[in-house]
Order: structure tokens, then C-alpha cells, then sequence
């Protein structure tokens, strides 16, 4: 029923606006793992869970974890969900949309009686941002927090097992924090935060895999010198050879399919416009889908780096500081989402995911699948980060496609378990 | 006199080192415009001249001059400078070599009664540091320290008008400072603060010009983006832009004989390895001894940043900071220098200056030469800037020989004069 998903999108996007009244920093949204407003966001949701027909406690590593039960016996469980905690200065959608989708569309369903329990996750952790450490909420989930990490400090000093205190809960229930074992699906649904479906005019991505990544620090060290009296071929610039290298980056990028390459930071020193660059220091992001086209990407531009400084008579130190495989999400839940968006009339794309997401930690555990929705303007960790209403309705529309379509396969297996 | 020449130069190291402990900074060597170190400096130096024969008093811009009066009649008068200060973290020779030469040459020529005197002037401003404004020293020599200039202010709020009183000085004096009509020609020793006479195993270079500079700020402005989520196709990189503009600032510069060109300073905002710069700021400093040469390649090296930023949707905002002509020295002097070293056994190599010295500021005025001497490493503006004794032996040798084949020049002149 159109009308019924139109009215649903609206109020979507308005609880969403109104979780994100509660930030840290009045007058922008920032709400960090575990921070005094996250206690309103767990109250609120608590309450939309509820009214919902849910069962709603807060795990040990502070996931807000709402449960509605199928009337069906033995009804194994479908869990939706995304994070509750934002970047500094961030919008309204990134996580919490993923959330209040889940609450909403236990609303909308419960009243059919589906042969599955539904169970929505805020996760409290997403971003990394308070401990320089992301993913904490799914990684309790996945049961793959190991122990040390909670030692991590934030700037302040506090420990992540002290904020977990802090907050009225104890790191000591954390195995009660792994996902149920009647857990056969999970499902996320996001902002793209990224401009490729608004570029090709369609509402919805099927994620099918999220990249691999590696993150690298390259320091070019020359010899800074006057850029007055020094001539050119006696010059150990860094800043030259490094840009060759950014050049280079860009250009290898762009003619590999689907990789992207991206030298965000660069510093050099001293800095200044009369004296030629001793020493610079850059990033280096690389994401692929596929591991072997990215390590090829990673080997071809630090052969690149390194001839660009030899040239130079510059020496170049590299340091790997993150190096993750791709993720694979489930194919058949994929295939099976896909279809649900053309059943509800919605276009859709395949894609991969250029960025990290809860599915990410969780997809190894359990069959995953995501849903992107389209981000205006390809904005996100911004104030304008936004979503439309109508992306909203496709998004909830396939949604319930995609359960219909995923209930007769559950009952075929249960009928098939009561076979065996 | 070898043997002389070889305790001169000791000597003139040494005093060097001397004045060099005289500091802002207890540990390295920073000694700004008027600063309290610069009262010891003049002390020392004081005692010196007068030491020298030489009569010395402070001028209004604090500039030290020491002269030495020919026994001769209506003698015409040389001018031997360099300047007192230095830029912060200094070596001990930028400057202060050049009027410690002066006073050993006078220390060395006085018996030989020459047909002209010698006034040996310390500059208190060569570096720009106190005031973000060069030559403050020579400029009011030159007569051309404008009213205005006084009222700018240092990082504490002092005007150089204040900071003229506050070192027992009278700006309203600042009209005696200029130079005096009788004065004939002026003559500056420095280091080369670059690696050409080193690279060369030469002991002196002949400066011809002072090249003119032009000093630029570009702005390319793209858009910040995820660098995981915005495929190449859809950035507006502004690194890449700039970074295409920098590799080709070094190739263009290394295609043009004599033309230095640098980018040193490059700053990108956020500035983060995983987000796509959506602004980068850079210099540009360009320079050359032939000013259309120059200005050729600020309009060739201009174009190539806009195609840079234009074919990646990135604006570019160009700034000229600072554009200066080529300072060409006296052709006359230099070809009488270049002649002294040789007949001194000690060869030389004419070239350009790719710093500004005083000489800049004075050669519009008054015949004006200046002699290099190699900077060993090409270190300057560094603690561990350095002259060879063997160096200033050779500088202090071709002085010697350039003031003998002055001689006769001026009594010709003044023959010539007396019959007129």
C-alpha cells in the first residue's frame, strides 16, 4: 500500500531527525560510543521498540537489542539492524536510519505473522571515533570483541571497560552479548553516503560484497634547501616526488575498474614557499572488491613511489597501518533483495560498498545482506547528509518484498528439519 | 701575502663564531631586526672598527658604519656591507661574514694609504623576519624606507617606528642614514647559500644579476568526498589537481636553463587519508636572472594549474604575493672582480644570485658587485652553515687585488676630475 509506505518513510525520517536531536556538542550531531546522550537514544528507541511489541534490554557493550517473537513456534530470527553513534559534526541518516527501518518494519509486519522472529540491533559502536577502534557494538556480536581491546583509552584517558561502567553496565556480560544461535539472517539498510546511484537516478543499491582496503603512510625524505639558489638538478625534492606519486595514484585508479586510490593527507616540511620540501608525508587508501586486484594496486604504486624518489635522490619509508580483506555478502540473500526491489516496482543496482559497515563484522557469523539508499548530493558525515522520502518508501517497500519472499523458504526448511 | 691572508681568515671565522653567541635564543643562533642581542653585536663590532681606525656610529635604522678615512684628499668612498641580523635557528655566517670582511680589509689596507676611503656598513635588516618586511637596513640607505613602512608591526604589536625608540634610536634621523654622494661603489661578501660552487669545487663565484622572483598562492577548490564511496569518475580531487600542477612546475623549471621554480608549501584540507581533499592550497616561487624568462613561465606554469583543475571540476584561485625584477649588478665591477680572483690564482665562476642580498636594494643607487663563497653542503639558513678558511682566504686574496686594480681607476678619475 503506497500510501501506507509514504506516511511510513515521513515518520521515518522524522524519528530519525528527532534520535538526532540528542548530540553531545549542541547545535551539530556528534554522539560518540557510550556518551551521556547516548542514554536518550536508548530511551527513545526503547520506547518506539516497545510500542512495537518488542522485548527491549541493552547489552553489555551498550547495543540497544529489541526482539519481537513470531507467533509461529521455534520461528527462527531475522536480525536488522545498524549503529547508533555518529562521526563529530555529523548528519541524521549515517546508522540510526538503518535502525528505525527495523523498528518500523516490525511495526508494519507483525499484524502478517511471519514464520521468523525479528530482532533490531543498535549497535552503540560503528564509527571508531571516541576510541580510534570502529565496530566495537558488532564485533560483541560476532563475539570477536577480544578482551584486551577493552583496555583501549579514549582522550580522556577512560578505558572502553570503564565507559562500559560508566554507563550502568558490565563488561562481564559481554558473552551474552553474541548473537543468538536461532539467528539466520542479517539485514542493514544505509545512506550510500556515496554519489553513484544519485548520478545514475535510482533509489536503491544491493550490496554485494563491501571492498578490501589498505591504508598506507608514505614518508618521502629529501633535502630541504633554499628555492632561490638551489638549481634544479641538485635538488632532493620531496614534495616533487610525492606528487608524482599522487598523480600517478589517480591516474592507476581510474584505469582499473572499480578500484578507487586516494591520497587524502599530504604534509610537508618545512612548508613554506621559498624553501624546497625535505620531508613529506602522505596517505594512501586503496579499495577493491576483489583482494588481488587491490594488492596489484598496492604493489604497482609503491613501485611508482619509489621510482619517483630514487629519481630524486629522495629515500621513501612505507608503513602498511590497515589492511583489510574484502567481505563477500551473502549471495542469495543479494539475489533474493534484488528481485524484492523489482517485484515493489523499484530499479536497483548492484554494487559494492566503498566504505565499512556493521554487515562487514557480522557477515562471516551469519548470512548478510544490505540495502543502500540513495545520499543526495553524494553527501555524509556532514549536516547536510540527507535522504528522500521516496528512497525511504522503496527502501520499505522492498523490504517487505523481500520478507515475503524469504518466508516460504523458511517454512520449505522447517518442514525440511521436521523431515530429518 | 698567503701567510697573512691564511691568520685573516682564521681570525675572520672566529669572529664570526664570536658574534654568533650573541642570541634571542640561548642555544641556537637568532638574532632579529633591533632585538636586545643586537646591542652586544654592535659593541663588539665598535670596538673592532675602531680598532681599525675606523671613526663608527649607529644610524637611525640601526645599521652600523664604520669608516676609514683616506689620507688622500677628497677621496671617494668605497662601501664594503652585509647584514647583522638572521633568520631564527641561523648559522654563523649569513651576513655578519661580509662585514666582518669589510673590517679585516680595512684592518689590511690602511697602511697602503688607497686613493679612497672605505665605509663598512652592518645592516640591522636583511632577513624580513621581525616585521614580515626585508631589507629594512639597506632600504633606508637607499633612501627608499617609505613613512609607512614604520607602522608595521611586529608579532607583539611593536612598530618598527617603536622598536627604533625602544633601541635608543630617533627615526626623525632616518634622512642622514642615506647614503653619502661621495660613495663610488659597494661591494658585499656572502656565502653562497646554495650547492653550485661546491658542486663545482670552485672557491668564489662573480655575481652577475640578482634574479627576479615571482611568489604565487594558488587555491584549488574540488569537493571533499568519502574515498571509499566516490568512484574516480565522480571526484573533484583537489590533490590531484594540485599535485599535477607541482610535477609540472619541476619539469618545466628543469626544460629552462637558470629558472628555479618550487612549490614548498602545499596544505590540504580535511586533509585526512580517507577523505578525498576538497581544497589544497599551494606556493608558487618562480625565479630567474632574465624577467621575461620569468614571466613566461608564470603564465606557461598558471595555465597548466587551471587545465589541472579544470578538467577535475576544481576552481582554481591564483594570488601573486610578491613580484620582483632582476637586479642586475655593475658590469664594470664584475668584470674587474672576476679579473681579481684570477690574478689572486683562484678561479671563480660567474653566476646569479638566487637570493636577494642588499646589493638588490643598493644596486639601483650606487655601482654595486658581490662575491660568493661556497657554502660547503649548500646548507645555509641552518646551524650548521659553514665557510672553508681556505674560502675566505681566497675572498680576502681577490679583494686585495680588486682594491689594488680600483686604485688607479680613481686616480685617473680624479685626474680627469681636476683637469675638468
Amino acid at each position: 500500500m503506497p500510501g501506507t509506505n509514504k506516511d511510513c518513510a515521513t515518520c521515518i525520517i522524522a524519528r530519525c531527525r528527532e534520535i538526532a536531536t540528542h548530540t553531545e556538542v549542541p547545535g551539530e550531531i556528534t554522539r560518540r560510543f557510550l556518551t551521556p546522550p547516548m542514554h536518550a537514544v536508548h530511551a527513545l528507541l526503547h520506547q518506539w521498540m516497545e510500542a512495537a511489541g518488542m522485548t527491549v534490554h541493552t547489552d553489555a557493550i551498550g547495543n540497544l537489542r529489541g526482539l519481537w517473537l513470531s507467533p509461529v513456534a521455534n520461528a527462527p530470527r531475522l536480525v536488522i539492524g545498524s549503529h547508533l553513534d555518529t562521526v563529530p559534526n555529523a548528519g541524521a541518516f549515517d546508522g540510526i536510519l538503518g535502525v528505525v527501518m527495523g523498528i518500523t518494519i516490525v511495526e508494519e509486519l507483525r499484524e502478517r505473522q511471519p514464520p521468523f522472529s525479528i530482532e533490531v540491533i543498535g549497535f552503540s559502536e560503528e564509527e571508531g571515533v571516541r576510541f580510534s577502534k570502529a565496530f566495537l557494538g558488532s564485533l560483541a556480536v560476532a563475539g570477536k570483541l577480544d578482551p584486551e581491546t577493552l583496555q583501549r583509552t579514549d582522550q580522556d584517558g577512560v578505558s572502553i571497560a570503564e565507559a562500559i561502567y560508566n554507563y550502568g553496565l558490565d563488561p562481564a556480560n559481554l558473552p551474552a552479548a553474541v548473537l543468538s544461535r536461532d539467528a539466520f539472517a542479517y539485514l542493514e539498510f544505509h545512506i550510500e553516503q556515496g554519489p553513484i546511484l544519485e548520478s545514475e537516478g535510482i533509489s536503491l543499491g544491493i550490496v554485494e560484497a563491501l571492498v578490501g582496503q589498505t591504508r598506507m603512510q608514505l614518508l618521502f625524505e629529501g633535502h630541504a634547501n633554499h628555492a632561490g639558489t638551489t638549481p634544479m638538478h641538485l635538488r632532493h625534492d620531496a614534495m616533487a616526488a610525492a606528487a608524482e606519486f599522487v598523480v600517478a595514484v589517480e591516474a592507476y585508479a581510474t584505469a582499473h575498474e572499480g578500484l578507487v586510490a586516494t591520497v587524502g593527507k599530504l604534509e610537508a616540511s618545512p612548508g613554506v614557499g621559498n624553501v624546497i620540501a625535505g620531508r613529506v608525508k602522505t596517505s594512501l587508501d586503496i579499495r577493491h572488491a576483489d583482494d588481488n586486484t587491490r594488492r596489484a594496486a598496492v604493489d604497482a604504486l609503491t613501485q611508482i613511489a619509489k621510482t619517483a624518489a630514487t629519481r630524486r635522490g629522495v629515500t621513501l619509508t612505507l608503513r602498511t597501518e590497515m589492511e583489510q580483506s574484502a567481505v563477500p555478502l551473502d549471495p542469495h540473500l543479494t539475489t533474493l533483495l534484488h528481485r524484492a526491489a523489482a517485484q515493489a516496482g523499484y530499479p536497483s543496482r548492484r554494487m559494492t560498498s566503498g566504505a565499512g559497515h556493521d554487515a562487514m563484522i557480522l557477515a562471516p557469523t551469519i548470512p548478510s545482506t544490505m540495502l543502500f539508499l540513495r545520499s543526495p548530493g553524494g553527501l555524509s558525515h556532514h549536516p547536510d547528509e540527507a535522504v528522500l522520502p521516496q528512497d525511504v518508501e522503496a527502501a520499505l517497500a522492498t523490504a517487505m518484498e523481500f520478507l515475503a519472499l524469504l518466508s516460504p523458504e523458511l517454512s520449505d526448511d522447517k518442514t525440511k528439519d521436521s523431515h530429518a
